[in-house]
């Protein structure tokens, strides 16, 4: 079996190779040649367990998932995660990864498929609200798909906000960091934001003159009681585009413009169909996106970096 | 992290030792001490999938199980798995160890624990119905319980009976293997059977004269349309223990004789309240047990391997 630690799964893939995983994991989606069971959530104490299997046609795997918040007194992660992926047709596990950066990966490269297909090719500049571990990646994803010269950055911490820029400059150093001190001077200089918080409640006003034309990618609400964007994103763009079917269970930014009815079921869409062709928009008017995860992009990314890690030597195989 | 393949599992603790700690993990099911959701079953295919979690104060751990029948055909395992232990105070893996030698030692000690808890001190014989895999470790386990001096054995295939007969001569080559032709031969000679097969229908005869004060254990049959047991085995014992409640929805060794009206839900009642004396019964009359398994025992397990293989510097330690 191969073990790849967290710095093996930073530096096998390309950005490029990352979207492309996911981009394949959005079309396989839409094929149905994947079975992707409701993940198992566990609560044990203020601790949640996530188990995430999903199985395609030559690998299947499962991702492990630990949320322990009081890791952060003592400057522990909170979210720690193991990957096991399998053979599908012998069921013999074959490599075993640290979750931590794969996830990362994944939910950088699916926020940058909202502006890869929902937004204008010539966008210079994102917004983001939020500039955490997610965060980061958002960004780096976004420069990776649009010349993006600026970013307008919303981060209360200044600690989080020159970890935020340290880590941009890495890869891209020509990109200039703005910082703001709230949304509203994000929406005055930027039309597209990535809103990447931690926020029970929506972090944009909600008044359609500042939203209009605008187009807007929510990443950090991941529960029912938890809202990104407020409602008149959904009133203006008519239509959400989300990444798996999962999510209208899973996040407020789905469950409430369907219960109040500013969106309909049918104007929900999954962002595989604009891969596929099967949905088209038009970029120039207002977009909505809102990304949740699912277990089938862990499987994706999980045997791209098996594979690529076996070709390459890289890791360290382990008798089993 | 802490890798440990097979080998590394077949060697790590003594017999007592395996059975100490499932017997650890039986007390802990009788006290509440730990979760243990409803395990994850997926089919996928001809295949199935399990992902089973369980968490106790200090560790939690999920095992992954594939069953692939289709491996039978290239002599390979059908059932593959691996274990994920965690440190339930911060959420990190600890340790991944090969699930399959894990199974099927606290598999043959759950088998044993319904020996030392329902059967008199100074059984001498016993009689095993299926002697692959599992049949082996249920009469090495016994061996370890009871001065066993005959097994009477019923396996129809000689390839099988070469395997249980050089295998069990390794660690008990005193005792003295009987192949039978018939599960009638195996009731005349002992009084405790195990029955191990992987029969849809009882193996057994369904007639009291030949099974009254017997001690009966069930370990094969694992889903609602299997019976090992006959229905008098059930008749005559009165009673059923059986290792986890779990068991009270898998297998039709319990489902059937309740749903017939010949035990009533009061009559079934988990091992562990023998350990705990919560349970007292008469060893000297029928007895029956019907052991399926839980992953609180894996747990159990894979904690006590962990522990000793961390002490012992055994296994691959490798960054994660």
């Amino acid at each position: 079996m191969l073990i790849l630690n967290n710095n093996d799964v930073a530096n096998l893939l390309s950005l490029e190779e990352v979207i492309a995983t996911v981009e394949a994991a959005l079309i396989a989606n839409e094929q149905n040649s994947c079975l992707v069971p409701k993940r198992m959530h566990i609560d044990w104490g203020e601790n949640t367990f996530l188990s995430m299997p999903s199985f395609s046609n030559d690998y299947f795997g499962t991702k492990l998932v630990s949320v322990v918040p009081g890791n952060r007194e003592q400057q522990l992660a909170v979210t720690n995660g193991a990957m096991l992926l399998n053979d599908a047709h012998t069921g013999f596990p074959l490599a075993m990864m640290n979750a931590a950066k794969l996830t990362a990966l994944r939910t950088g490269a699916l926020g940058t498929i909202g502006i890869r297909y929902m937004t204008p090719p010539d966008v210079d500049s994102i917004g983001l609200i939020g500039a955490g571990v997610q965060g980061i990646q958002q960004a780096v994803f976004a420069c990776a798909v649009r010349p993006v010269t600026k970013i307008y950055c919303l981060q209360r911490s200044q600690t989080g906000m020159d970890a935020f820029v340290t880590a941009l400059r890495e890869q891209f150093p020509a990109v200039t960091v703005i910082p703001c001190k709230d949304a509203d001077t994000i929406l005055q200089h930027t039309n597209v934001i990535i809103a990447a918080s931690r926020s029970a409640t929506p972090v944009l006003p909600d008044d359609p003159r500042w939203l209009e034309n605008k187009h807007f990618i929510s990443i950090g609400s991941y529960k029912p009681d938890m809202q990104e964007l407020p409602d008149q994103v959904f009133r203006l763009s008519g239509k959400l585009a989300i990444d798996s079917v999962f999510a209208k269970k899973e996040t407020g930014d789905i469950i409430n413009p369907l219960m109040k009815g500013i969106l309909r079921e049918e104007d929900v869409f999954t962002i595989g169909k604009l891969l596929t062709d099967e949905v088209k928009i038009d970029v120039n008017v207002t977009t909505a996106y809102k990304s949740a995860g699912m277990a089938l992009f862990d499987l994706f990314m999980a045997r791209a970096l098996y594979e690529k890690a076996s070709a390459a030597n890289i890791g360290t195989a382990v008798s089993f």
